[in-house]
């Protein structure tokens, strides 16, 4: 297919398209004219996780073509591969600097969070998961402004998910192309972000009108 | 107590208390003097609840001047305090225009999701929650990407996450004094997001490991 068909099938503009071919996150197509190139279904597949790691997934140029990089790369298998774009994900929360006097409680709760997860869970995760820093940050947040949180309850909030988890990995290996993988594994990731926050919204409220509605009723004598 | 310890004790800067003061957030203290005035307790939990809105929900000043309104309208019942409290938290998705030619296709979808979550899962929930407008544009931008996205799926999240929000309503509830309350309410929702979040992605590392290494033996013969 030529250019603008690619575009077209895409979804993405022909300005963007050039650009990412500029930026060698989409290889050449094949030159069939001095001015025009072919382009094939595994343009169109690349092209689609391009723009899942760009507009969704907020990553830099330079991101992608880690990810991209590391997708390529036969030494690496198909854990590691969804594992390095999964750790390019917004957010990334920087830890205290080494020499700051807070560094010290940092490592100290951080240590607490990874002992619960892999010890006593028995999760299987990197130490260095990105994600680990900002639950990291959460609970100091919540301890600094004067609520009780102890890693203990990490532990409801992660048996609960533990399913939801189960059951998105499934729709992710359904894809046996790579690529394709990876871009059902950032889309899943961060857009139903959203879903999972507004139901939990959605339950309080219901949660909240069946304890205090039934309890005022609305027709009791003045 | 005086401002200077009313500023150390809610850790707010004496010049945001002075701030707060003029917008009329915090009533004024007790005169004392030409120019001192004494703060009790309920300015304190007040000063709490102001920097809890402003500060950790993203609120603006005229926000939390409604919330506040109704927290203290002896007219509303507790669910209606905490309601409008929670609908005013970040973020709020703006439907398309009615005029615009998408706004059918969102009506149906947002239709749907009402269906779902009132009729099929009986939530006692408000056909106006902002919650039900983030949870439709999710959908949608899932499905104009490609991916299927039904509200079926919804089932799944909505009962995996009911025992989440039945146990941090009880911490809510633990709260009696109104302010504390909603105070509560806007910390839990808020600062409990990166964490359903970041465990979410830790158990999709620890499924993805499960599946993985465990499928690519590192001493295969080559």
């Amino acid at each position: 297919m030529q250019l603008s068909e690619l575009s077209e099938r895409s979804g993405v503009s022909v300005a963007s398209v050039k650009y990412y071919l500029r930026e060698g996150l989409l290889s050449p197509g094949t030159p069939v004219s001095a001015r025009k190139a072919e382009y094939d279904e595994e343009h169109l597949r690349r092209l689609r996780l391009v723009r899942a790691m760009l507009t969704v997934g907020g990553m830099s140029v330079a991101q992608a073509r880690d990810v991209l990089a590391v997708a390529e790369d036969p030494a690496f298998g198909r854990h590691e591969r969804l594992g390095v774009a999964q750790y390019m994900l917004p957010p990334h929360v920087t830890p205290p600097a080494e020499d700051a006097p807070e560094r010290d409680a940092w490592n100290a709760l951080r240590g607490e969070v990874l002992q619960l997860l892999q010890r006593e869970l028995g999760w299987r995760i990197h130490d260095a998961a990105p994600a680990v820093d900002t639950l990291t940050q959460a609970i100091s947040t919540l301890r600094a402004l004067g609520y009780r949180s102890s890693t203990d309850v990490l532990r409801h909030y992660a048996e609960a998910l533990q399913p939801i988890a189960e059951a998105e990995y499934q729709v992710i290996e359904e894809f046996p192309v790579m690529e394709e993988a990876i871009e059902a594994m950032i889309a899943y990731t961060l857009l139903y972000e959203p879903v999972l926050l507004s139901l939990r919204r959605l339950a309080h409220e219901d949660v909240s009108a069946a304890r205090l509605l039934h309890a005022e009723p609305t027709d009791a004598p003045a």
